[in-house]
């Protein structure tokens, strides 16, 4: 009945924290999530789809769009650049969707100096053992690439203090539960209710 | 693995909108949430049981504890007096336990006094007309008692901007869920989890 405003719903983590299995699971779990999807100039992997899983551009296009001011935020990772389309943002919220995120701590401030509202969740492996064993169990990076991420996930575990919530991830569905209850909770926030005031004025006898 | 610090939680509400029954479903829903018992002087009614509904007190007991600085809060609603003894809250903050109090807006403002934490709910009818049938359902009280409590639920009403959340309950079983989600989601705000930095320490590489 009372709507909320919709917003934008941050999740970072270190590569090898469980982020991804536990986006997909949210948007299967509540259909007033949509997720955001990001373009990028990295090669496409096997089992990717242009459009779904990123919007996938050349250099060109890509610094296009940095140079028009359509991407909300944007970041070079290992030499890739990884941005996300405004367009694409305003029209999931025009829908009524709040919008998930799953982007690093630069991603995370740069949204934040936008015009929207954005809650920050942070999710932390449940130790450095079980962190360097999934990061060594993708077996899609070579050697190099896991002691790159295993510093890249010790700078972007040094950024929790900038999140309004932290999930450890022992377990992908009580994650998943603690998740969807963050975000059901931020709509009941009376901050971002509309027309509460309106709605409390019926009451008068 | 980390833990929260313990915080209180107030649902008010204008009689009438349900509370008792969410109270009562979110004890048995949630474990790790304890009911504040108040005491007070009024008459106990058919049913209920001292020490469990309430610690019921005779006047000169309840201005002893007044005087001893025994209460978090108090407050006198229709000549009866209510309260909180705060030796209960402590003991049950330190059994781990997030205390649940179905309090009034004077009440919640009383805490927030003290040194606790605490979270305010606010829930609401789902309109004026569902709020004065549910008032005049209960049966229990005189038709003076009834246009007594329309003119005090105004008045709670108005103090809706107090609070951190607002639920509307249309339904009992939604708004339980809506309500634990908000007790779930602030057991993992950043700023009350407990030993986060040293945590964090333990991923350096």
């Amino acid at each position: 009945m009372l709507k909320h405003k919709n917003f934008l719903i941050v999740l970072s983590s270190p590569s090898g924290a469980g982020k991804t299995s536990i986006s997909k699971q949210l948007i299967k779990n509540d259909k007033k999530i949509a997720l955001s999807i990001s373009c990028t100039t990295r090669t496409i992997r096997k089992g990717e789809k242009n459009k779904k899983d990123y919007f996938f551009l050349n250099d060109h296009e890509f610094n296009e769009m940095i140079d028009q001011n359509k991407l909300l935020e944007y970041a070079n990772v290992f030499g890739n650049f990884y941005g996300t389309p405004k367009s694409e943002v305003l029209a999931m919220t025009n829908k009524n969707k709040d919008v998930l995120f799953d982007i690093d701590w630069q991603g995370f401030q740069q949204l934040k100096q936008n015009e929207f509202d954005v809650v920050g969740i942070f999710i932390l492996p449940p130790s450095k053992k079980e962190l360097a064993r999934r990061l060594d169990n993708r077996g899609r990076d070579t050697k190099e690439e896991v002691v790159n991420r295993m510093k890249l996930a010790q700078s972007e575990i040094s950024h929790f203090l900038e999140y309004d919530y932290i999930v450890v991830n022992e377990n992908l569905e009580e994650s998943v539960k603690k998740i969807l209850s963050i975000i059901e909770s931020e709509r009941h926030k009376r901050d971002r209710i509309i027309n509460l005031t309106k709605f409390i004025d019926k009451f008068r006898f």
